[in-house]
């Protein structure tokens, strides 16, 4: 697509970076963007800019954070014994949106996969083990991928983990809410029936 | 969806103004954009900016330009006797990308919808009209949406450019290229059959 403005052709090839923004899209946006006042694209500019100039990571969890540590980690009436491991940021929002959790986190930065050569070295595994080591924590819940590289990761730091008294689980595999059976894969439904619960169980949450 | 930092609230709350882009979509973009370098993400954001202070409209036609004319105004191996009437700077790169037309454009800025308060008088319809009367224009190419407000516009422009001995054309229509006969609603397919053509004037082209 041949622009008949430089100046455009620069805003929209700068969209288009974006994963899953094409250049017929990236050009819908910003004739959009181009309609509103020079304010209001400053602010929209500027977003972006500041983010990537004053973000900083806790430096306990690695969560994205605006200080030092972050407002989970310094939250005191969050439980201080749970540590749930993610691999990425988006992992948190994920989970705190479920209301469902109530502890702190760790991000890894990723998981372990040699096919693209990342090695326990560059996760923060080291920063785990010093939080689990130190403090007060009880229960470490891993809540990585279900894929092979995830489950390497996973199984890599039981290892690590198993010779403190800490509790070490995983987030439950198997039937999603509102899936039916006979569209469901059967690795997913194997896994369902073995980890099949009692159903007094289900009625006490 | 509550972030823990509110620089990240920010960016994602900005790309979510952009039509078509949510919270979730927005998220995954930040976080995308944040693990660029600072230059990479300063060119991002400064690319909408200095587009909006920049821009300019081409004197002549409208379009989008980095001069006071544009790119295809200025083109001498343009033909200088037809102008293509289209509603937006977006439709221009829509003709322009099917490498069939070589003359000027002229962008009106919209369609007379008196339902939205926009009448003649809200469009360059008047630049238009002192064009056409300048210089040395033989033919105008009417290229408006097909909808009740695109017919009004240009009926209102056949009005006024009728007293001129220029000729005055509106893009075909009919069934789109690789359309089924089955699926084709029936006011367009009876457009098609209305408008058809000899087809010895097909093989020439």
């Amino acid at each position: 697509m041949e622009l008949s403005s430089k100046l455009l052709q620069q805003a929209v090839d700068q969209l288009a970076t974006l994963p899953g923004i094409g250049k017929k899209t990236a050009m819908r946006l910003t004739l959009n963007l181009l309609k509103r006042s020079q304010e209001d694209v400053n602010a929209f500019g500027n977003a972006f800019i500041r983010l990537r100039e004053e973000i900083v990571f806790c430096k306990l969890c690695h969560n994205i954070s605006d200080a030092e540590s972050c407002d989970i980690c310094t939250n005191t009436s969050r439980d201080q014994t749970t540590i749930c491991v993610v691999e990425e940021i988006k992992d948190v929002i994920a989970l705190e949106n479920t209301q469902q959790y109530n502890g702190l986190y760790h991000v890894l930065g990723g998981k372990i996969s040699p096919m693209d050569g990342i090695g326990p070295s560059d996760l923060t595994i080291d920063d785990l083990l010093t939080r689990v080591n130190s403090g007060n924590v009880k229960e470490v819940i891993l809540a990585l991928s279900t894929t092979m590289e995830g489950d390497t990761t996973n199984f890599y730091l039981f290892r690590k983990l198993s010779p403190t008294a800490i509790n070490v689980s995983q987030l439950a595999r198997g039937m999603g809410v509102g899936d039916e059976l006979e569209y469901t894969d059967e690795v997913t439904l194997g896994r369902s029936l073995l980890h099949r619960m009692p159903y007094e169980h289900i009625l006490k949450r």
